[in-house]
């Protein structure tokens, strides 16, 4: 069933130790549905500029990403532009340029209004609250957000992540959210502010999941040969976890899902996010096949078995 | 079947955000001893001076730790004392007082040499050789080491590891060793240095296992409610490791380890480090009992099964 994703789709200038590209293709909206689209037919809300590349689109469209929600605007693509150390485990911003992203409305087109599932990617609170009040028969509705909006939104984000049922964020956000610095505490007080399942990204270390009441799970990262760039892994892992969930339809009645398919989402988002991080930007998804991924699927279920 | 624990027997001074001791039990062989006590009777070479407290002694017999390879000599203890960040990723060193251990050279019991298994906690490299020359039917060798003698002593270090079975070392220490930043190449270059099983300690997000040739397996951390003072909990891990290694000894045959054996090996490491967090030194395991062990065993399947 489709998954209705929301987000940025930008620009990026990235510089790893393997190397450098001035401008490709990035955007949490873009990783999060080129990652979803490997399961399910993802529909996008977000704005381009007039450079926004034919052949980006093409790309897009190789997915089968639905595009009818892209809002074409006078001006120029988001651009961001980034610098990784050497071990890859921060990167420091050279460059954040929002351009037409500045003014980003989402708004809904009508024939998307009845999708299921939503996807918020990382954009102020409330504008995530409105497309939310936009749809008309959402079934489960997962989000990301950031330390600038915790730090400088926070009233406006409790309000937003009230009405979600996953949060979807990494280890320093969810200890930032819920002013507690042991994961398992933070994220019990992020369950009392509404989201009923909250996976905390950790990214080389894996992910976990926590469900409200009834315990966690653990899942590892996988251990490529070689990290590329990291570059929108973390929302390759939503994307994969929620494309995943969509895909499942049968195991999700409103808001009660099958935890065992909930555990295979989290292990399909750390596929996803994996593939992502072998080569700049999603080059990756260009070649990557569903063979592929489930191949990594069981790669994970050999090397964690006990 | 018998496990011969080589390492420091020592005083720590230590603060965490929970609170502080100024003198408490400590030392990578007592950890190491004290953790695989609960799978196996391991028996200890070690050094203390006169300041070595009856209790300290009675709480290792009480563990059924076997001290006759425990020297006693004129002086003090080593000691050593330091304080922990807030959030317990990192610790400062506030004073090392080798005392005793400066002149350590470790004599193995005639009633020792025999042990198939043996560990040998971090000391200089040319005394844990001098140990491993000392046995008589070794079985399964293992060791520790750290970045002091990775850098310092590093012809002493290769010599030394080249006849060991295992290398338990943490994330850092492998890079370092193999200098390679990618913990599978850093894996690959070790097993060219000799030994066919390299483990990886990597604190809160658990442990690799690789083995030459075979692939590898992830074990993920154990989510404590909270961590009181990590202190000893990577020698835990090589405790409880080679504990129940040692308690598998039909599964042992020369350098031949049957690998379901191995890897559940990893994570009865992962749960004694995991107790060992719980309490300031190796208090926690004054109360814990077997069942307790198995019991978090069992919850780690539990919470990585999907």
């Amino acid at each position: 069933m489709s998954l209705l994703v929301v987000g940025s789709v930008a620009y990026d200038g990235i510089e790893t130790p393997h190397g450098k590209v001035d401008r490709i293709l990035g955007g949490a909206a873009t990783y999060i549905a080129l990652s979803a689209s490997f399961f399910t037919k993802p529909r996008i809300v977000a704005v381009v500029g007039d450079d926004f590349d034919a052949k980006d689109e093409a790309f897009l469209k190789s997915r089968e990403v639905d595009l009818e929600g892209l809002e074409r605007v006078t001006g120029k693509c988001f651009f961001w532009q980034g610098v990784y150390s050497q071990d890859m485990n921060s990167r420091q911003t050279l460059r954040t340029d929002l351009n037409v992203f500045a003014g980003f409305d989402p708004k809904v087109p009508e024939s998307y209004r009845n999708s299921p599932y939503l996807m918020l990617g990382n954009i102020q609170p409330s504008l995530q609250a409105n497309v939310q009040r936009q749809m008309t028969g959402l079934r489960t509705v997962g989000g990301d957000t950031m330390d600038y909006w915790i730090n400088d939104y926070r009233d406006e984000l409790f309000a937003t992540i009230r009405h979600w049922d996953f949060l979807l964020i990494n280890d320093s956000e969810a200890r930032l959210i819920a002013g507690e610095s042991n994961l398992k505490a933070a994220a019990q007080r992020i369950h009392e502010l509404g989201p009923k399942w909250v996976i905390i990204k950790r990214g080389e270390y894996g992910a976990l999941l926590f469900h409200k009441g009834q315990g966690h799970f653990v899942a590892p990262g996988y251990l490529l040969d070689e990290v590329f760039d990291p570059t929108g892994a973390g929302d390759c892992f939503a994307g994969g976890f929620f494309g995943y969930l969509a895909s499942r339809q049968e195991s999700l009645d409103g808001r009660s899902i099958d935890p065992a398919v909930l555990r295979r989402a989290v292990i399909y988002g750390s596929v996803m996010g994996s593939f992502c991080c072998e080569r700049f930007g999603p080059e990756r998804f260009k070649s990557l096949t569903r063979a592929e991924v489930d191949a990594r699927f069981e790669e994970f279920q050999r090397f964690t078995s006990f």
